[in-house]
């Protein structure tokens, strides 16, 4: 997506080689008009899927998921990262892995908000490594619905995360993926 | 909001006198349809203040803030609850109580996306003792821009989080104020 790369270079902050900040309008403010872009962008791509619901993990997944799911006409889940008093235990839980962290957290939805006849895009702002999608994936598994696709606003594709995600065949899509960042540069791959 | 209760009376669950579980349509599974009228109806009421800025609270007030937003036709700023890697130093905090979980946490905004001309509608899910959005109207206070309006889709008008802040001088609109879940029956205040 030609206009996000041209966001990226223009309002992103490259702080290291690994880390680039688009806090100004994807994950902490949030650009409506521009994310509004970005989900019908994710519609045009994905519109031949069937799909019924979107699936991203809290918080920075929240608002791409919202307008992503208004140009589809369907529901937003969100997991959540952690367990709040009142999702009770009628729940799908996987553990991920988190290199920023290091630590392993846990991603919970609620049995009541995945059916078995769900056609799931799952969604989210960034891809690196790809275990929070990988986790997000696993609890569709036990909800036996499908995973039509994964959507990513920006992926680190010198990072293997889509790579390995693709490999099971399942269709990722990324709106801009980034090669390098090396020399304070922004390098994308060509994307569709 | 007359469509907000009967949707409250429909799907909500009562899971005792104090918690109300409507992940169902606003907070976990979040139906979309259901959001953007409630982002027309903070429109409708607040349509006159001149809000440049929707000002929300990580996780669940992010949805609402975003289809609010769209009906004002600006940005979305979310507070972050913890301080993610990337943020920086350039920030905004205060201290909240969390009295569901007896701890203390702190939220943060970036200096970057608040303004001195800002003219901000603070919005999220619930308010009891309103200790959240005390934390987003401190940090506008920092930021010396104006608090326009505090928009909340369900007040426990029981508790005295509303009161608190409408006694500050600042205008909270509640589209359903619950008075009492007491035998599992759950009776609205009055709302415009």
């Amino acid at each position: 997506m030609k206009a996000l790369e041209e966001k990226i270079l223009k309002e992103g902050v490259i702080l290291s080689e690994d880390i680039l900040k688009v806090d100004g309008f994807l994950n902490h403010q949030i650009d409506v008009k521009f994310l509004k872009e970005i989900g019908k962008e994710f519609y045009r791509i994905f519109q031949d899927e069937g799909i019924t619901k979107i699936l991203t993990i809290e918080a920075s997944g929240i608002a791409i998921a919202c307008f992503t799911a208004d140009a589809f006409d369907v529901n937003v889940v969100f997991a959540k990262k952690s367990l709040s008093s009142n999702i009770g235990n009628d729940v799908y839980t996987s553990v991920v892995h988190s290199y920023t962290h290091g630590t392993d957290y846990t991603v919970t939805v609620s049995k009541s908000y995945l059916h078995e006849n769900d056609r799931v895009l799952i969604v989210d702002d960034f891809m690196a490594n790809g275990k929070a999608v990988e986790g997000l994936i696993d609890i569709c598994e036990q909800a036996h619905c499908t995973v039509k696709g994964v959507g990513i606003c920006i992926e680190k594709s010198y990072q293997h995360g889509g790579e390995n995600i693709r490999q099971k065949g399942i269709r990722v899509e990324s709106l801009a993926r980034i090669r390098s960042m090396k020399n304070n540069q922004i390098i994308f791959d060509q994307t569709r």
